[in-house]
């Protein structure tokens, strides 16, 4: 498979290559040198100099952060906050939200079970109420649907993921962006699965809050997240915790909100967290979003193929377009114990029971197989051999 | 000074001794090589075999966090949740009263800056009223205002903290914890400054939630915390987020929340930073509560006098009983200057501004150095000789 992407030298830089055949990207990708390198001499500077003195010493670092991120994803340094993982980034944007009683909460199918317990929430507490999109004929958020449904008045958000946790389709966040745009509804993008696989551009996109993880296909370390929130729409949220850094007590009685969307953050962090996530970005943004795109998408295309020619095997994915997870069921074999058995031969896989109608396990539980741009037609190899001896 | 901490072994676990007098412990301590270590080790698992893989492997060490958190204060294991820091534990745990409006809130004059901001959000957006408990002739909370407060009823929850973050006065927690019972009154103690250099113990204290940080007197990692939930108040309580960890999605319309304080956790997490606490949680308790304490608060007072001593130095801890936090000012220099002057020589103190009288900013600046037991005299004759030579 041709690729702009220099394998060879990804695989050099990230160690885990050498023993496994990492296919759970979209649990947590293997981090590269340069990530776990950065993190490990802040972590060192904290424990010779002193937690506080290691974050002033690397205050350009902490910096960077912030055009790193707005970088990669078409935004400016002042929109994004560091969170501690996409759940808390989620989390604060959606419960920043304004709700009144009546108020409708539009999402997908296909939504992550967190933000489906989080809407339930938003029930009880702001008496407002969930409707779901239904799909297309693909499989993915049907735009006509969701045409009609803002058509029907009384949504103040709608909140979709870009690419679920538990199915290779991608769901259409630009079309989604015009038709909120249109609309003059707000748009919350949980982009979890989707940055650092796709190219994600929320000026492309159209959405006015986008939350994600460093762990996933970004490549950062565990317990990092950022959230990105425009400009113009950051005066109309409430975030639903405050701090002395994203807020400023100013009289007994009164304190003024940051100017910016680090009024999402908390004054204390993971800072060795935040500096590796910076360098995942910034190795992320120096391969290039369509490269690294092309590459995944190209490899799990590959792998669905040769999947779908296995007797016994479903692949499940749906939707139009594409992304590096796949799913897929073998007969007779449990998904979570297909997982056991692989990882015991160095394949890295997980299992998944997401949601396909908005209801809790559904659907069959499935083996997810997640690609990365370091993955190799080998990994795939090993992966399928693996499965022809399942007994 | 007698003691019975082996501070030599202490000092030779800890790398950052070596060329730092490190007083600053109330910003961030020192981390043991347990610590480090046991970070360092995961970190690396997670770049070698992958990250869920890694938390799969280190399943044990994750589950040991509860038991030694739990010993440490002397709480049950499920009264327990893994926090991203002592700000979120707190907040969580806040904002999960079910506030009604005309609800009163009782705090300190002393209270943290971000709590202050927290008590004004809930007066916004619940309607309860802030009320500040007056201090006793000794500087620290006074116990007859409180019970005169509470007799007056109408209170939903006292929030105070254990030590201010800007004094080293200790507040009257477990006299807090007699008056709250008996009043059938909730009680939230912010035991950030105090986990970790006195001995805490929620059944002595009889406060219903604890919150605090990894990273200061407990010598563990930055982006770290936990938080305590007594069993009996444990459903009385709305957690203001909730996952698919802390709940479960049961039904397209419902969800159920765990049966223990993890409710108040996310599933993505630090794991490294959840490890690496609770190595630093168990080193805590292998000293013993009692010895930390001894050592840290003569080592203090010893401070205190030598400064006193000083022409031009004034001393401001208040409250009858003090902790390892000292702080002063120097006239004709400021605290921020002092900070930076000392640090060029080695000797990491912090400068510190914080409430008196529940305002922000009215008393004037001081400098805070905050002693561990891994400190000596040495460090102590540093930090005076380096105030001598101020200029």
């Amino acid at each position: 498979m041709s690729t702009r992407i220099d394998v060879g030298r990804a695989r050099a830089e990230t160690p885990g290559c050498a023993t496994r055949a990492h296919l759970n990207n979209a649990g947590a990708a293997l981090p590269p040198r340069p990530v776990t390198d950065a993190v490990a001499r802040h972590l060192d500077l904290e424990a010779r100099i002193g937690g506080y003195e290691a974050a002033d010493a690397a205050r350009e670092a902490v910096e960077g952060f912030y055009d790193a991120v707005a970088e990669l994803i078409g935004a400016h340094r002042d929109e994004i906050a560091c969170t501690e993982n996409a759940t808390r980034a989620w989390d604060m944007a959606f419960h920043s939200v304004p709700f009144s009683p009546g108020d409708r909460i539009l999402t997908t199918t296909s939504e992550y079970a967190s933000n489906a317990i989080a809407f339930l929430q938003a029930a009880q507490r702001y008496g407002v109420r969930v409707d779901v999109v239904p799909d297309d004929e693909h499989g993915q958020l049907s735009l006509d649907a969701l045409a009609a449904e803002l058509g029907r008045g009384g949504v103040r958000l709608v909140a979709v993921n870009h690419v679920p946790t538990h199915n290779g389709l991608v769901n259409p966040a630009a079309g989604i962006g015009r038709l909120c745009r249109q609309a003059g509804v707000l748009y919350l993008l949980d982009a979890c699965q989707s940055v650092g696989q796709l190219a994600v551009d929320v000026e492309d996109i159209g959405c006015d809050m986008l939350s994600t993880t460093g762990r996933k296909f970004l490549r950062g370390p565990r317990g990092t997240g950022f959230l990105y929130v425009r400009r113009r729409v950051l005066e109309d949220l409430k975030p639903p915790f405050l701090d002395l850094h994203s807020a400023r007590w100013t009289a007994p009685d009164r304190y003024e909100m940051r100017p910016d969307a680090r009024r999402f953050e908390t004054w204390e962090r993971n800072f060795a967290g935040q500096i590796g996530l910076a360098a995942a970005v910034r190795y992320a943004s120096a391969l290039g979003a369509d490269a690294v795109e092309e590459r995944i998408t190209g490899l799990a295309a590959r792998l669905r193929e040769e999947l779908a020619d296995r007797p016994g095997v479903s692949v499940l994915d749906r939707g139009e377009r594409r992304c590096g997870i796949v799913t897929f069921t073998v007969d007779g074999h449990e998904p979570a114990r297909i997982m056991h058995t692989l990882r015991e031969q160095g394949v890295n896989v997980s299992s998944t029971q997401g949601s396909r109608h908005f209801e809790p396990h559904p659907g069959p539980a499935a083996v997810r197989a997640s690609v990365h741009y370091y993955n190799t037609e080998d990994d795939l190899a090993r992966l399928l051999h693996a499965l022809s001896n399942l007994r």
